[in-house]
């Protein structure tokens, strides 16, 4: 941390901040310059702790120098993290996994079609939505615990392991019992509670990140996982929320490399709510894979005119299908391979 | 809602669009124009059902006509809505509320003085928090209940009632026991479940705007607090996130207006979070009363330099002091007046 | 500027770095830490040298502590620029100002029949556009020369300065002869030709801020007109880009005072562009006033209902002089006057 | 076009909103609802008219439903349009085309052996700028003449055509002078006098999208240089602003499939300002190629650490080698080529 004093700072102003290093357990340097004089300091401390620096007289701003983030970062952990889903293995140069299914279980039939569907293109991960999050009370809101049995029934039939949201802590061990990953959803990627609790068991976790979130505070996201014990957390670009109106979201493809650069976490991509848009989806779920992605998570619905939420951000089976015959191609461009399903 | 189809759409196109209409209970009326056919529909629908025809083919986009939030909405109940906080009366006119405090609740003796300076200053509400969301874990996350003992002791004995933060639906009894009012942060403007749980009992509650929130979004949110039941709802805008890097968030003053104009609720503006910069707080207060807020909400902390959280966005007792000796001019400008605290 | 390095990073790459900072002709001092090494910088150096550092093998990051901007800063000027627009004087706590006028010049009714509107109500300042950005090509683009010579006209007969917009380096000669203030707009915030042109001439500049420029850029646009010799800038922020769909922009009422504590020169508030939205002019006006601005800049037509540009931010003059009438209180209550128009 | 009334609005102001359409030269058809009335309206208005109907009585909002861009429109013209640079063929499925270059040209031996190494790794166009926008006015702003003559001798050396930044409408002559492709920067893509002059010429215009620009106004910008004759314009995504900290812009890679389904224009990706850092430059540019770029356009310098703007995005001779051995797989894995330069 680095203490920037005013150009016209008093000698008592700068002492004053000197002695108060002192007191926060850290070790101040004052470095005069041309302009004005810097005060570097050495020593670990709460970011609470020096931002009261920031109110004394004299002080310009605080500049911080260390990262936030430390035990999902490089830094700590150099070697790449492989997180087991059931048996697949997300990570760390392993072949590419696709997490595929409809937003939101509806019925049974429409479950067990698109599980057999996507499974019979490719896909190795079954998504689906019993608990769904909506910016309005008066929409669907998703079939709860039995949306979790018509998805483990469907799984299980479609031989797939088994991705789903789960909304608030209270919800955790349910949802644990049907899942074989939690996802942690973009509105909840600051809901600090819901995150204690994932991170105090051991299933797999899906973090999404915010819709404005920063690669910064989405990294201290995992690290509130990572931190309660769970080693086994997967993280996801879902697009982030600019000025642009003809998409939903934006998907920001260099989070890919940034985030394999900063942390040793896998990095799936999902261009499903990351364009809004089905027929944006395809493109950008090549250029993730292209960009380094561990995996990716498509939204895929039987009829999507019919879908009860998202629909227009949902492939066809078809679609998708067509989709998965040039992932493989892409991924072999740059050196990887796709996953293929478990034998049932 | 309003379907509008592609330049090029067919016949039959145009007639499935027509039909699918039909099928969502909704009654369609085509208007051909010069360049393009519109379908102009009527009734309820919920919107995921609207947003279904948006993968038919010929359709281009689907626009929006209604408004989804209703129980928030001037156009629902015209006339403006009284909060009661304990004895305080909020919003309608009435005179302005200022709820003041520190950000964390750290000691008794902090805590308590704090409530007797900004009671001398003319607050008439006690803020304080004793369970605190953080971007990192490392963070100080509050005291906990004993905060909340605290506080509610502080608040007693100052003759304030209370508003403080409730991070998560298990803790919503325990702190509607010492808290005269709920407050929602930031964070959690689209955690749902939370949303329910607050709306479920009747302590008034404090929504914060979301740090990306549209305006609708936020009211949504309200939505869903009255949804439930309660309809004791006080809005408060507390900034957003911007580019701009001096301030910690951009306050959108015209959210008064605008959340004034479009829904009944009582409206509040935090300047503290909404800049982030103590030497803001003062200057965007006013402006804020000025724009025709019900009230502020400030913190305020014996020593900023050394608060444990937030320190370089907390007013001193002096500059608290000195910001309620201008806010009854500038209230007076426009009409209104500044409510003074009960006898104790 | 820090020069921080990665964790790993080596003896050689340490010194490195060191021996090219000696090469930029700056001053390197290494400051070992607990986890890195950052290596403090003194002596001026342009950014574009310091930024070569970041590109070299070991180094994280760049810190910067210097502001960029020079001339239009506090430190460097610690008294107000006062900025004579004909007679009439602003900022350095003189009477605040308020130019007012049609967004477009139409015809030359319109204009002289809203010069002597505005002048009633007490507008200091004639302001209206005879070349307008617009962002598409088959929009109204202003009357040019004789739009300007309608507006001369005008001015002249209510006794009131004028302030028009420059688009591009080739007019501003033409533009100078018929106005007394030359606006740059917020499109035009990074045109730097335009910002080298109006720099080498004296009239006063009024400067709005870009539709997402940070404070940092705006006050280094300022210092562009600066460097090149003219003094005479006039600030004025007019609302940025967000999420926000209700309104056209979202006025950041805190760059008032941040830019009144950054810079020396004058603060003016455009709410008529920092909303979009002739219902909210009034409030967010009163809350730049409160907030510190050094005047205000509103759009006034006769009929906003049959105005060629902007007509829904447009204040009739009723509202317009409904305004006038509230702004010296709110004034008043920070210890500010309004300007009265010069006697013609 | 939409008028959407109030749900209180009354009789007489529903006929005084038909009236004023019919004013307008438009047909109006009310459309009554459950709700509210809405009044749809054909026919062809600017955007300002129909902004008017926006401040009558009753009008709650005004909903646009055809899209302003036209000449840039796939629905005015279906089919890819293909632009030449001298002789190199761009968009329209031919084979993708790779601008590569320094930032800034800085002396003649650098930019000669610039331009011949990335020849030799495949480049078809040399990229340089001798005018440089840039946010300081301290900072380099490029060599002006001398820089284009520097480039126009090392590209016709290596035997690829030039494209350069042209700032401002006086120098457009003279950089056609020289340029096979004059480039329009981000930070001018509202400057409309530039796009009127680059249209009334007829070289290539590459335009880059404006750092906070949507793609209808995007789409927009180059419908001003349609208009005015020239139909030689390319676009190119260069980044967006938004929160992220790590990475100088967010590189939209939706932007490419996006464009090319609204519009016939060439679309290519600029990587290196798209992100910032060079060391996701390469992924990000094999992102763009996946998603259906037409070609790239990066920065290159000999020696990064010394370049005098932007080093720390421009990839080395050996970096853009490496890359430019892996884009024709991924190219080749959607159906794409990659274009060779011409035998000189």
């Amino acid at each position: 941390m680095l203490v920037v004093m005013k150009r016209d700072a008093s000698r008592e102003e700068i002492d004053g901040v000197v002695a108060r290093v002192g007191e926060l357990g850290l070790t101040a340097i004052p470095l005069p310059g041309a302009e004005r004089t810097a005060i570097g300091t050495f020593g670990v401390a709460a970011r609470e702790a020096a931002e009261q620096l920031e109110s004394m007289p004299g002080v310009q701003e605080i500049v911080y120098v260390s990262r936030p983030f430390k035990l999902s970062s490089r830094e700590v952990r150099a070697d790449d993290t492989v997180v087991r889903v059931a048996g697949v293995e997300v990570g760390a140069g392993r072949p590419l996994v696709v997490a595929a299914g409809p937003c939101s279980v509806e019925t049974k039939e429409q479950t067990t079609a698109t599980a057999k569907a996507v499974r019979g293109a490719g896909a190795t991960l079954l998504r689906g939505g019993a608990y769904k999050p909506s910016t309005s009370p008066y929409s669907f809101r998703g079939l709860g615990e039995s949306g979790l049995r018509i998805l483990a029934e469907a799984a299980h039939a479609a031989g797939l392991p088994v991705v789903t949201e789960v909304l608030t802590p209270a919800d955790v061990d349910l949802v644990g019992h049907f899942a074989d990953c939690l996802q942690i959803g973009a509105r909840n990627m600051s809901n600090f509670s819901l995150l204690d609790a994932v991170g105090e068991q051991r299933r797999p976790v899906l973090l999404k990140r915010g819709l404005s979130a920063t690669i910064e505070e989405f990294l201290l996201s995992a690290e509130y996982i990572l931190a309660k014990g769970n080693p086994n957390v997967i993280l996801c670009e879902r697009g982030i929320r600019t000025f642009e109106k003809y998409t939903r979201n934006t998907f920001d493809v260099s989070a890919i490399p940034l985030l394999k650069r900063l942390s040793h976490l896998p990095v799936l991509a999902d261009p499903s709510h990351g364009t809004g848009k089905w027929y944006l989806v395809a493109p950008v779920a090549l250029a993730a894979v292209a960009a380094g992605a561990d995996g990716l998570m498509i939204e895929v619905h039987p009829s999507p005119d019919h879908a009860l939420k998202d629909g227009f951000q949902s492939l066809t089976f078809e679609n998708f299908a067509s989709l998965m015959r040039t992932v493989p191609a892409v991924a072999a461009a740059i050196g990887r391979e796709v996953a293929l399903p478990a034998p049932v």
